[in-house]
């Protein structure tokens, strides 16, 4: 398996080193694996940090910037950053105001932000959290006790972020964050595996001819692997268990999100596709996002995130963003 | 080779039935191929046009808004637009102030665009039209004479695209195009082939352990294939080509583009060597853009473009824009 890589065991750093020298409105600290905004901490605002296993990015250093994320703290592939990174970034952002950690719920990671919290607090930081976990495709899969959190982080990172940046209260973050994730659900599909530098190659096998329905974002297992289906067919499956799930009674965010590999152009076909199947099931669609957000190396595939908003956050949402990996209006 | 699409023969279509699906503020004629922001034609403007094969995306399509480009005509994957497909986009973009095609080097793109231009201007549009030549690996490869057009369109496509939202006029929005091109030059690099979905698989073979220096965006052969190289040579490599041909003597836009499949984290890493290589040659970065923006499907790689600016230049880079593929400041 060729990498555009030096060796594998400096992946992490050399990418966080092009992070520093392609965004110098970001403070990266390469040693100790902190991605802070430059103008950290914001006078009267809440801090928001997150973080997680490498190898999904542009999540989450790509969403550092104003109206988003104040930190990410990256771990190595696929592995959770350690406590001692989530306090430095809490520490880099707390402008008095507290800070809230928007966690993916696997396993490592929500036991290492709550010790980092902890840590924080002993430091005079107050700390909320937020776990998402919004795939609806297992419970209790590889590495997560209950749902795995997937593209929801991205609507929790913009929507809250939004919300601190207008200088809302950390309680107030931290239930818009919380509201934003229980309105969310996803779903994804893998084509092929992904490979990380380590292992030099596929991570999982999946035979020609064959997709897995419900993949995780690190490749685990699904609910099932069928013989490939279409576009339209794919679409009909993702949304019916993301609808059927979620129960959407208002519009919706969609984030039509592709795993790394699939070319923009399949990516697009399937929005069509997907905006289809929610129009057949009477599900009206507010904002849609298409693109590669939340990955999983070069895997080949798509997932979808549904969230159900109203005018308060989706006004959140249309709020200026300025981001290496999403921006507007800034 | 598995695909996300429904079947070869609609794959464009549905791409562009998703585009239109997702983003309201453009026009998409689905049948006649054809991507038009909704508001045109913008009252005393000149008009942008460009296209080219599909397969490249968000390259041009999601290039069509404010800031950039007023229409986009996608062909068949790899493969030219037609006469008729650019006639009625500029037929829909004229206010009176004439139109600017925007061509990448390649026989059938120029001869398309040729032949659209006299049909405009029998329609009593003006037109003028710029060539971009980028790509410094060879001359006179598959399906060019000359030099192959890649990265520096999205330079192009932006900058000229700032000029005409400034109100300049169709002689200066051309001169800036030109002169951008001028000022630009790319190398990229393929780890993979690329699979076009009506082939259902790879278009050329690139054995394991090699990589092609110099790869053209559909695949096309470089200067040469090697061994696999590092990151690190392989920006060495990109850059000393580039620097060497463009000789610039005032700070660059640096985009680094990846083919399609390559992970951001890797793209990033490739990206701080980039950094390196041109710190190393006394080259100094104004803006840095990474990410997916002229792909070639799946294909694993990246690709560099260097575009020497003066300070009108990089203030029309620094410009508002308002794509589905490039925003910032609106």
């Amino acid at each position: 398996m060729k990498m555009l890589i030096n060796v594998p065991e400096t992946v992490v750093a050399d990418a966080l080193r092009g992070m520093a020298a392609c965004h110098p409105e970001l403070i990266v600290d390469v040693e100790n694996r902190v991605i802070v905004r430059r103008d950290a901490p914001v006078e009267g605002k809440v801090g928001l940090v997150s973080g997680g296993g490498s190898g999904h990015e542009p999540l989450h250093g790509g969403f550092v910037g104003s109206g988003m994320l104040d930190a990410a703290c990256p771990g190595e592939v696929f592995t959770s950053p350690v406590p001692d990174q989530m306090v430095r970034a809490a520490a880099a952002v707390d402008s008095g105001k507290g800070v809230l950690f928007i966690i993916k719920n696997y396993t490592g990671d929500v036991l290492n932000f709550d010790m980092a919290a902890e840590l924080a607090e002993d430091e005079g930081i107050q700390v909320a959290k937020v776990l998402v976990n919004d795939d609806v495709a297992v419970t209790d899969s590889l590495y997560t006790a209950g749902r795995r959190g997937t593209g929801a982080t991205l609507f929790v990172e913009k929507i809250a972020g939004a919300a601190a940046a207008e200088g809302a209260p950390l309680e107030r973050v931290e239930s818009i964050a919380r509201r934003v994730n229980e309105l969310s659900r996803s779903f994804g599909v893998a084509l092929s595996p992904c490979s990380t530098p380590s292992k030099g190659g596929p991570t999982f096998e999946l035979p020609a001819g064959e997709l897995e329905l419900g993949v995780g974002i690190h490749g685990e297992p699904g609910r099932e692997r069928r013989a490939m289906m279409t576009s339209h067919e794919i679409a009909d499956y993702a949304v019916q268990v993301v609808v059927e799930d979620l129960r959407p009674e208002s519009p919706v965010l969609l984030l039509v999100n592709g795993m790394g590999a699939t070319p923009q152009l399949e990516l697009y076909g399937f929005a069509a596709e997907v905006h289809r199947a929610l129009g057949e099931r009477q599900v009206a669609v507010a904002r849609t996002l298409v693109g590669n957000y939340v990955t999983s190396l070069d895997m080949a595939g798509a997932s979808i995130t549904l969230c159900q908003v109203d005018e308060d956050l989706l006004r959140l949402w249309d709020a200026p963003v300025r981001t290496a990996g999403l921006r507007w209006g800034a």
